[in-house]
């Protein structure tokens, strides 16, 4: 092992654990994944090295990738993230550095849509909680599950209006919805209404899909107002990051009524999950794992050729 | 009461009770599906003279409409339910009879429609299986579900081409996947390749979409041979009727990995779900709401004017 090019690998292991193996007689893997400690215990505790570290493979959701993990690893000189999102990488320390950051980029962007899709349907139509209800009856009488909203003729506004959020549009126009848009700037040859404001497009909407990137402007994009004004009727699908929505409010409009539902791919303080959500009815929960799928070793293995 | 026309109103109530208040001084509403009682008792018990019974108000999935109920009402003249499907009226004895019947026709179609494409990205992405696992997870690790399967670029096939069929093509079509489909004969115009043998559709398709009507011709139409011909990764959704597919080797199948999950919005006994796919995670169990939704009430207030 001595002599092969060492590569910590940070983050859910989901993926990674199913094409190590290939990859095992080329590469030393330090699997951090797989260890609770901090970085400079994990690395003291294994002996390894730190300046011997020359890449690092990690994910969206998992252990950041910072200023300080980057001044332990001096002599890393290449990060892939199997995430499109990078808000998990210090990217002005890795300008400064010199150190090249590979993502996913659009790779993965209609699994995500589809699942965007998904989420959104389960939401208005309360898929996941009618499974529950079915599941839960004891008693044999005639159902009376609480009725649903239909997604067709909807208007639906994407936050992020990227290869993620076109990808979404091109679905819900199937299903007769009609597309609005918010973006950092009005996008030229598109002829979905932009709205320069995401209060204005929340007001008039009947669902919001959030889909840009988490940057220092885009956090908490969705904060109180832009619920209050989605309203009671109104269902937010966040494919994006947590730290886009604050939680916080989220939580309380989704146990007031303020909003009238939610599906949650990802959350502010992943793997953490607010706990108050469990108990609801209006709130689809999923592990982020909306670019998580059977295939993606094989896209990943693409990715990681690039080491 | 004693002067209005009387209606004997069956099947789930879910949708009935939010539009009786608007009817109940047009009409003296019986409401059967309250009681029960089989019907000769619950009208025994209530007095109620079956002869003035004017109309039938039903549901899909709720108390069928036999000759013996028939022939105990020997005053009705119109029977009207609020579902596609007429499976459960007696037909051939209302056509003796001179009974008008009127159904939803195609006015659900896309509700049905997204509906059964939400159960499939369902099924297949592993939603409502990853909502249970986040809601019972106790401890803070890394998430470790298990990954799910694309829809987008699968081959699916529908079978019965009807209106919500087409439907369920229509959006299927803009995630990327191949429609093929089955039906009674040969549609001209249509540009899907059609399949003959539902067996030979299933073993060519990565998902069935099981949207035909339930007749004689078509009971137990998804048998072990055609989810044997599905196979391990092939995902089944029915929205039609549960008598459609042969449930207990369905069951079976699901149990031992046949076929690798299912979505169903019905069941061959409602509102009876087998037990044995209460522990699973690769079914999806909805209790026969495709078309049940906020907005029917005023749909169904449509239909109901007929009377």
């Amino acid at each position: 092992m001595a002599h092969l090019p060492q590569v910590l690998v940070f983050g859910p292991p989901t993926i990674f654990t199913q094409f190590e193996p290939q990859y095992s007689h080329k590469y030393h893997f330090l699997n951090a994944w797989a260890s609770s400690l901090p970085l400079d215990q994990f690395l003291h505790t294994h002996n390894y090295e730190p300046s011997s570290i020359q890449a690092i493979l990690c994910a969206g959701g998992g252990t950041p990738v910072t200023v300080h993990v980057l001044s332990v690893l001096s002599s890393v000189k290449l990060i892939v993230t199997t995430s499109a999102g990078l808000d998990h990488i210090d990217l002005l320390e890795c300008r400064r550095r010199g150190i090249q950051v590979a993502g996913a980029g659009s790779l993965f962007s209609e699994e995500v849509a589809e699942m965007a899709v998904g989420l959104l349907i389960d939401a208005m139509r309360k898929i996941s909680a009618a499974d529950r209800y079915v599941r839960q009856r004891v008693h044999s009488g005639p159902w009376d599950f609480p009725l649903g909203s239909k997604l067709g003729g909807k208007r639906v506004g994407i936050v992020g209006l990227g290869s993620i959020g076109f990808e979404v549009a091109k679905r819900l126009e199937a299903f007769g919805c009609s597309i609005f848009y918010n973006s950092r700037k009005e996008k030229p040859f598109i002829s979905y209404p932009f709205y320069s404001s995401v209060v204005e497009l929340a007001a008039n909407s009947n669902a919001l899909v959030i889909c840009c990137a988490l940057t220092e402007q885009t956090r908490h994009i969705i904060n109180k107002e832009v619920l209050l004004a989605l309203g009671k009727e109104g269902v937010m699908v966040n494919i994006g990051r947590g730290a886009l929505v604050d939680e916080k409010e989220l939580v309380r409009c989704l146990i007031e009524g303020e909003i009238g539902g939610a599906g949650l791919d990802v959350f502010e303080n992943e793997p953490h999950v607010p706990e108050e959500l469990f108990g609801l009815d209006n709130v689809v929960l999923s592990p982020h794992a909306a670019a998580l799928l059977k295939s993606l070793p094989l896209i990943c293995v693409t990715l990681w050729q690039g080491i």
